[in-house]
């Protein structure tokens, strides 16, 4: 099941856990009732924050299987790209 | 500092706790070193549910401040929309 | 028919007449075949220019109608927030 | 000069035409003073019919320009998915 990733293992679960605190402390925002605008602030920065990861993800997935797939032949290559045009797809809409 | 949007506030806590939910599960895809592609898919439905919740706050705070703004007049109802503008300039950039 | 932005009809259209112009430059690109990068990255600035077109135009909208709709009573204040948030919640999408 | 995309080039051209004269109806749209919503709605279907091309565009890249490049080497590679991630990071924000 390992997709050979690991490089960057750390460097995701570090923002995804930073994320996490985001999101608690958006909770907490709300929870307090501050002022909507603040807390419409800080839900940009996480959202921000998320496409960051994705494009990180992304960016390990073009190197790795998009490359690997591309020398293994046309059918795997062509494969291999529509899966990845259609999460990019999801991530630009 | 309560903004008087308590109606949906037990809605905008059960929203973010689940998104919460849903960043944990992404730190254990990544633990787990899941399909890069499966990973992109779950962010993008990260950042839709965060959306929603700037959607939501978004309404409620047109349909509270910004009303109430305009019918203080004129100098407070165009430093709420400035204010406002900014907010939907950051969630749609 | 007027909606009363007449204001910044000019600056409007002008920003319209040079986005068409870029338009036309895009099909220029593709017609004489240049790198998709450079089209791409073209594309995007058009993208950014109708962005920058909307927030003029929805800034107008929220200064004007949704100022005098909610003046004029809770009924007419809500729908016009419920209107301008599906069109918020278009170009967020 | 040519990239060799000649395949979709009639189809790239003739969305360009389109959303040209999409461009021409947003100008006399705002010309005639119509409903700023109804503008915007219109400025949102141009943005999508772009993100169509963009997508379009990125796909063929992929197939063409990033398969040849994972095929001549690491280098040419890394150099042609940095180009490529750059593309889609202006795409996404």
């Amino acid at each position: 099941m390992a997709h050979g990733y690991l490089s960057d293992k750390r460097a995701h679960l570090a923002r995804l856990k930073r994320i996490e605190g985001q999101v608690r402390g958006l909770q907490r925002m709300v929870e307090e009732e501050q002022y909507c605008i603040d807390i419409l602030t800080q839900v940009s920065a996480v959202t921000k924050a998320l496409e960051s990861v994705s494009l990180a993800l992304l960016n390990e997935h073009m190197n790795h299987c998009v490359v690997s797939a591309a020398r293994a032949g046309d059918e795997e290559a062509g494969a291999k790209i529509d899966e990845v045009m259609a999460a990019i797809t999801r991530l630009v809409k």
